[in-house]
């Protein structure tokens, strides 16, 4: 068996000071997940850091700077408009990381859609202006001669996104989008494993010719030393593992100067079915069908994606079933079969990975998993992983279940005792981007909001007022932010214009009201 | 000549879990920067890191969370009110730090300012509550049955305080105040030199009995190992040197747990005299009278101090002598005088530093300070420091100008051709904390602005219609954000509720609206 499409031989160049550097024999050949045959080559020993910073703060940063937040809006419209009418050609590209159909509208149409929420939040949240003002004005004097006001205004630098391989349109997309309308510009580092389908969207933004010269490159392949020549002016993201983040971080912190840097890593996420909640009702298939999800959704490779289940002792066997029940139903195989449920993994090196993570826990937790999912997977080439469920009995005394994170379709079910018990449960993953809530009791929901908030960056409650408009654990909206404390990496991205602040800096002006009019 | 008070004999002590820790063998002799004489002792062997973080997170932290922020703003306001009726004492003793009594109006005074303006950003922009909304619900769905509203939470954490020797009661009371209002206890760690001024006014906070028990502990001496036993919940500042800073951001960063870190660092702070001023004039005078002000308060030991002044060539050998004149008017001595004008630097060490330091800028700048104000220092024991005044030519090839700092009475003049050179020359500084500009031209204030506040925590303009109610360059405003990007750190401290926030956790709340409502 193999995909269902033509094997493409993709060459992932480089976008550099407005030229294309093809890959040349410092390339790395990039496996299909799912035929396993080398379809793409990305990388190059062309690097020339001066030659990068120079375009985009002397031609883009300027060009940015010089439009209003209303017209960086209008370009993020554009481009959204222009992506929309390419999707066709990315999600059959896409199948070769393993993404299915439905994988994909996530990472491609909800990256569109990032745009077009920015696009609005620009228009409607921020001034026809390049200065941005924050808060009121204080009054710092009786007579009113000498006042206070905050404003954000662009930075001089430049925005450098090192993206993780799961989302290749979305996780550019998403820091692209209040880049833009901060008034930077920005410097894409896609992970190799995915990057022949950023590039083909990045082409795609380049031939439209909406975004200014300088606004945007690409780097397939290695940085090399681009971070050494960066400045305080010039902001960092990364998006991936806990380990390349603090790589990066303490590389940036070598000189006195402080370069902001935002991390988003991948984290201990939960799920908590509320102690009001019974079994065999619509709120537990809301649970469970949840559950089902986020292993499944991209093979279970987000950042987001449900790793720990919690519930009460009583239920717990119940609730294994169910999940069960409703694996076992799925079609893994082919992600470009539209009868397909779940596709692969990116490559066998993530699954190598996940099956070892996987031990680990299996230490602490037995397999409950269904055996006919197993089987369906016997005859499948490619970076294929039927989903794992665990059963902890004893979370309190398993760290390793709230610390290690197989990246692939694998989840744990584990008791509480009681709310106090859940909340602490939760907690332990030391900083997580997500935890959700199934339950009807405002009183649970303001507890949780209380003991568990500071460990989170989102907390998703639902029910089955909620769930037919709900958006999903898994998926972080454009409005809300993203990131999480501790083990997610400290970081914050969207939320609208509070994104867009983390490309700007804040400054307290302080004098005559008549100099601070912007 | 010796300082015309007592010498104490002050034993700094530590107050830890709730019991207070005199000084040991672990101690230090701190001498009085006036007469040389040793006045106090600080330090022990005994900083239990288990012992002091129990009292902070398991006694503290809860009984602060369970107050609302009115309730924990009032408390700031009862403790400004008894720290107002206790100001003499410490001015006396701060005498020992070199600091007039002016000098001490800003620290003491200045630190119980903040309290009250804290206590009332509290009751006035926060609610009568333990959640904080950070703005609008966002409609995440047509029928709005799920919905979506960012909060803060106070952290389950310890903020630990590691503050700066200049300004012994601000440092501790400006850190202190956003961190009770978020609902933190806080752990303070002085600088040695001046730990008995914190010591006493810290003393008072305890004795007032107006915190509840475990919001505050002192750490006099070294923190030891406390660093290592933190978690993601808590939260680092620190004040002072930009070495030191790099040193403690790196030793946070040695696990995978992101712990929020914030330094506010020493930094090349600017003043600009527009080139709509002429020399002569009211506005002439109101700049020469800050330059003058700024390298003489706290002889010059302030993270805000200027540094480095500019103006058009035409007119700078007119400011330098406007400027020596002013200074060479000036009485240096005993700071318990009223007559004197500046004090004393804080240590030999710190005049040693300051004189390496100039020693350095020397090299690019001809020391232009007039004769006189040199003799008036040659009889007087103790670390008095004369101010310098520095004049550099080409300060685009004097690196060195725009990044040594000699935290002392040490400033530079330097010309500027054109406005766009000057706004250059502000940012040389690579990240400061404040830039002054003298003007009445709203366009050069704009263009300051766009060119120079993404490299400036803080822009400070005046002139002759706002300097009656004028706060000064130096003086961080609680209602306006202190800190700066680069060089100066890259934290914000203040600027009102801001700085609460920087103490709490901000999330995202998805769900049926029921369930939203704090």
């Amino acid at each position: 068996m193999h995909i269902n499409k033509a094997i493409p031989d993709a060459i992932v160049s480089s976008y550099l000071g407005g030229q294309w550097y093809a890959p040349d024999d410092g390339a790395t050949a990039i496996k299909s997940a799912v035929t396993g045959e080398v379809i793409a080559h990305a990388g190059h020993n062309a690097c020339d850091a001066d030659l990068i910073l120079n375009y985009a703060k002397k031609v883009g940063g300027p060009e940015l700077r010089s439009l209003t937040f209303h017209d960086r809006a209008k370009l993020l419209k554009h481009l959204a408009l222009y992506l929309s009418e390419h999707t066709a050609a990315l999600t059959e590209l896409a199948f070769h990381s393993g993404a299915t159909r439905s994988d994909s509208k996530i990472d491609i149409d909800g990256g569109i859609a990032t745009l077009f929420v920015f696009a609005s939040k620009g228009r409607r949240e921020m001034p026809d202006e390049t200065i941005f003002p924050d808060g009121d004005m204080e009054q710092l004097s009786r007579k009113g001669t000498f006042v206070g006001q905050h404003v954000y205004t662009s930075r001089p630098g430049v925005a450098v996104h090192i993206n993780a391989f799961n989302f290749p349109v979305w996780g550019m997309l998403e820091k692209l989008a209040p880049t833009i309308l901060s008034g930077m510009p920005a410097i894409i580092k896609p992970a190799t494993a995915t990057s022949y389908i950023t590039e083909a969207c990045f082409r795609l933004i380049v031939d439209s010719g909406i975004l200014p010269p300088g606004s945007v490159q690409l780097i397939a392949g290695r940085t090399h030393t681009l971070t050494d020549h960066l400045t305080p002016q010039d902001v960092v993201t990364f998006t991936g593992s806990a380990q390349t983040a603090g790589i990066i971080r303490n590389s940036l912190n070598v000189s006195d100067l402080t370069i902001p840097f935002t991390a988003e890593q991948d984290s201990l996420n939960a799920t908590l079915l509320g102690s009001d909640i019974e079994p065999d009702t619509v709120d537990f298939e809301i649970f469970v069908n949840e559950v089902v999800k986020e292993m499944t959704t991209k093979a279970g490779q987000k950042c987001t994606a449900i790793r720990r289940i919690m519930a009460p002792p009583a239920i717990s066997r119940h609730l294994i079933e169910a999940i069960n029940a409703k694996l076992a139903d799925l079609t893994i195989g082919d992600p470009s079969l539209d009868s397909t449920d779940m596709g692969a993994l990116v490559s066998d090196r993530q699954r190598n990975d996940v099956l070892a993570v996987s031990q680990q826990i299996e230490k602490h937790a037995a397999n409950v998993s269904h055996p006919k999912i197993t089987e369906t997977l016997r005859d499948l080439p490619g970076a294929y992983l039927c989903p794992i469920l665990y059963w902890c009995e004893d979370p309190d005394h398993a760290s390793d279940i709230h610390q290690l994170e197989a990246f692939g379709p694998v989840a744990t079910v584990m008791p509480y005792r009681n709310m106090t018990h859940a909340f602490e449960l939760l907690n332990r993953g030391q900083g997580s981007l997500v935890a959700s809530i199934v339950t009807h009791d405002p009183e649970l929901a303001r507890e949780a909001v209380l003991h568990s908030a500071p460990w989170h960056g989102r907390l998703y409650f639902n029910n089955h007022l909620s769930s037919a408009e709900a958006t999903g654990h898994g998926s972080p909206m454009p409005h809300m932010v993203h990131g999480g404390p501790g083990r997610a990496g400290g970081g914050e991205e969207l939320g609208g214009v509070r994104a867009v602040k983390h490309y700007m800096q804040r400054t307290a002006l302080q004098g005559p009201p008549d100099l601070l009019q912007p």
